[in-house]
């Protein structure tokens, strides 16, 4: 069986060498340290009057940029850790993934408006490196466990490249830039509706009935929580880092803190509501409280009031929810989209709710700008978003990049070292058995 | 069994989604945002002072915003993860009551001080917002395990609005708002007198010989060590947040964190002295290590010296082993308060050692201020705390908010749905069965 | 056997006390607040210029000193929590060992620069406390699981001692204190080979064939993980915190970060390379995906470029991972040094070549500075811990420090009170039988 020689040993080797490799060649050309001044270029008009406004100070961003950085790899990396089997995985090809994205969005993205030649890193250009990375991890989180890191390193090449090239196009073509502060469309959106796409293309018919790895143990879900608590406390950051300086940054802080707070109550509302006998349902936490940050980013900081955010957050984390208990399965059954993290309902669903928003603030004239540019905008990530998704499928789909068989999804022990365990833990036995058939 | 009616489908949910229905209604008629001028109203002096030094940059506090975020809703809530079936209760609960507990305390503290009729929401605010939940998450601890989340979201609404009160009256009538910058008294004492008396309100003679599930096992207290160690760094910021900004503020930092220090040795060196052939307790190192941040709260912006800061520290880490050790056995025998997670020993007494420092250096001239009216903050903040958590108790015992019967207590599955153990775990397979029970 | 009388109820809280005792005096007589105004002695020129520029807002480091108090506190504590059976005594000692450290740590470093007579603590002089921490962790790294409370503590107190003469001797005979911002030498290599040499003192034969307890879990790699990114997030704050604030410091915190990322990138292909079928090692990914932001340390505020900085972390991970996987069993088999965390791999070697980096852009012109004095920084630095650790090897190897007996070792049962297991889990109960044999 050729298309499952899951052994890493040279390929994996050679593709992470060789795409670091061209990177810091890359970054000898390209990079340099920013050094306050910034040319006329005019282009990316809010990063540079953003820069000019903190140019004095050039760490004034520095502790946004690490909660920025805490959600990435600690928030991103734990959330997955939910998967009894697969925490290795989670959360250290979360950490491979994202310092490979964050060097390659920061080419990309620079690479569209170039200062005398050059990419100048500022803490602002180190913020939005950080964010392209968010929209891997997000699409990780719809193909977890059924890939390989070969698999991954080449939809996180392609993806940041995609995204950078839609990023553009709302930024510089449509000009909204400023009116996606927390992007809820062009990573949140973009990100869960490129992983289904990806997810689609890699449907696994074995799988319809569910894998005796996909799902959790009472520690894993504690490991979970880690990662949903730290997103959700520094949501406010990711949603205000880029904002402009003074009133619209505190604005956007406090629109995502009240808009979290509203969806925790609305989300462990449904979940109990939805649930047999009442009870929480821990993927629902885990979850769906994150929505409200996602649904505020758009208009984060648009003048919609404390109350209109909480609206939002309040709404966000009651679709999230029903999400999860009624959508997923569906989309599973129905269209062939195996979802491992339910990315559609945290990222997906609250992400079109927030563009939308942003489309209803600003013909509303909560911020200047057009609804119909607002509209374009969404409506250009989601396009990227399943074509450029649906291609990466199918270039992640040729037999070469070592995808998992079907019996080793959902499990660490096909790609990691996995320490023996102490008497009694049976399962993991069983996991290294069928790796064994796997490899043989 | 009416009074053990432990479903929670109907009246949680509609409980949740009516409190969060009403505060998104109130938002919309008090909150604004801060637009940086404070009107001249002169009620709370100290923050509006310190809201005019900081309007140039709105966001100067943030980093120490998101420093005592950290502690509410990772401190809090995995310090009490060291249960070892009520992990799921311990951090989504707490993220669940934090998260109501925000918006209500930012509403009921901002109505004592209307600017142009609104509560203009600020950092500070944000700030003042999260101490209050603190109150309610002390509280939570002397009650963990044997409530609902509706018993909890009701304790949530009275005590928050109850430690507005007192603020209120220790901020503006006896004016020592300034002298309690760490919150010994108003946060500490306060919350922790209030739990115990809800605590003894909710006595359970059954579990008098204590509960098997009342415990906890190797990687529940290594959860729990997550929560110590965050609040233990991040405790500087909670004592200096609301401080003046410049000397003032750089005291407060310094004098917490050489506390803490020389608390963390204390109470080691007792854990050691007190416990079966000189073995560390963790119950000990998770929460005594902590007390120091507690006892210096009032005093931290005096000037006490370094060395002042720790001799409070030094006593506080070994008042608090030994109230562990020797106090909450007989607290729970002899008084029928029985404290789940020992904040008696953790705020209460050094909340008390901290008001009466805070007497003692006003009185030796550490800072302006009148030891009297000290000593009637501490007493006020008593005072409520017993009262209002009496009567809190007493309407939380109402049978119709689904408290948990004795044999569910500390058990996550009668509130959760938590998956299916591996193998060879057969605790949670009991507990399964004893909820069963519960339901039938 | 009285080498083996591992009962600590005595002698562990008569050292803590006696030693927090002695220092709560020497900071009555020595430490004041920092007042802002800062004298003109001359000799720390780095600090004293750094302060003058900070000193309108005091706080202005405040952010980064967190960051690193993070490292500190939740990085290497939880980083040594992958042993199965001791993360009580990781995360627990490294709470004890650092809360020490930083108290007598402030004492040394301050003592060479009185001012007036007195040390004025500032966020400054609490950033080099906590960094000269992190010399006593790294060692307690190289003789984890195999040293009681006592001799740790009496570690503590010499390494400390050393140190704070080595980085004297750096800073002002050698003058190169600006030369070494992120501590590559100082504090990484200093650390390391001072851990390496105690711990060729404390080898111990009967554990040449290792110990049924070296080794981890499933759950207790996942918990080292949280170490792991904690103190990969924040080493960009470990590396500029006391970087000339400006152009410097930016340029320090980019370099790490490009450092960082590119480390994961060959740290990951390596382990793959090496590794059985091509698998991942976590021990490799735990630690050596760190090693980029310890080789980086010494220039990173030098004008090396973000593909230089880029280079060094590349090829430190390669360096790292080798380390673990060839060298660590030669150490151990033909040196006698039993490096329990590998701390040669991650800070020893790293530490070196960071050094040698720094020598090479100083002679480069890369910064002012003297490539000999750098060369001459960096061997002061291997001979002070080589020395130094040999002569504190040798007093903690005294027979009345409480050693762990060598079945014992590995064993949180023997210093703590470990929780009854449930039933299934069977390694536990024989960690307490071999205990008890001990204590017989």
């Amino acid at each position: 069986m050729p298309a499952y020689s899951t052994n890493m040993r040279l390929k994996f080797p050679i593709l992470a060498l060789t795409l670091e490799i061209i990177t810091i060649i890359l970054f000898a050309v390209f990079v340099v340290y920013d050094d306050g001044k910034h040319g006329g270029h005019g282009a990316h008009n809010n990063a540079t009057h953003h820069e000019e406004k903190t140019e004095q100070n050039p760490l004034t961003l520095y502790p946004m940029f690490q909660d920025v950085h805490v959600m990435i790899f600690i928030g991103f990396g734990f959330l997955m850790t939910f998967l009894k089997r697969y925490g290795f995985s989670s959360v250290g090809l979360n950490l491979l993934l994202a310092a490979f994205a964050l060097q390659w969005g920061l080419l990309v993205q620079g690479l569209w408006h170039l200062d005398e030649g050059k990419i100048k890193v500022s803490i602002f250009k180190m913020i939005n490196a950080d964010f392209s990375t968010a929209t891997v991890l997000i699409s990780f989180g719809a193909v977890l466990g059924k890939t390989s890191p070969v698999q991954l390193l080449i939809m996180t090449l392609l993806e940041i490249t995609i995204f950078g090239i839609n990023e553009h196009l709302v930024a510089e073509v449509l000009k909204v830039s400023a009116n996606d502060v927390g992007a809820s469309m062009i990573i949140h959106a973009f990100g869960a509706y490129f992983g289904l796409a990806v997810a689609r293309m890699l449907y696994r018919p074995a799988l319809r009935n569910g894998h005796e790895n996909d799902g959790s143990v009472y520690h894993s879900d504690l490991f979970a929580m880690i990662g949903t608590v730290f997103l959700w406390m520094f949501w406010p950051s990711f949603n205000s880092a880029i904002a402009e300086p003074g009133a619209d940054q505190l604005m956007a802080v406090t629109n995502t803190y009240f808009s979290l707070a509203a969806c925790v109550l609305s989300a462990y509302a449904v979940s109990s509501l939805v649930e047999h006998k009442g009870k929480l349902d821990m993927v629902h936490i885990q979850n769906a409280t994150l929505a409200g940050g996602v649904a505020v980013g758009t208009c984060a900081d648009m003048d919609i009031g404390p109350f209109g955010a909480m609206i939002i957050g309040f709404v966000a984390g009651i679709v999230s929810t029903l999400g999860f208990k009624f959508l997923t399965p569906i989309l599973a059954s129905n269209l062939g989209i195996q979802d491992t993290c339910g990315v559609h309902n945290l990222h997906g669903m609250p992400g079109i709710l927030g563009g939308i928003a942003g489309i209803v603030a600003v013909a509303l004239g909560k911020k200047d700008g057009s609804a119909a540019m607002q509209a374009a905008a969404l409506a250009s990530s989601l396009g990227f978003a399943l074509v450029g998704g649906a291609m990466t499928g199918l270039i992640m789909k040729l037999p070469f990049w070592g995808q998992p068989p079907d019996q080793n999804c959902f499990d660490d022990s096909i790609y990691w070292e996995v320490p023996e365990e102490e008497e009694g833990e049976e399962s993991l036995a069983h996991g290294d058995h069928s790796m064994n058939k796997a490899e043989a």
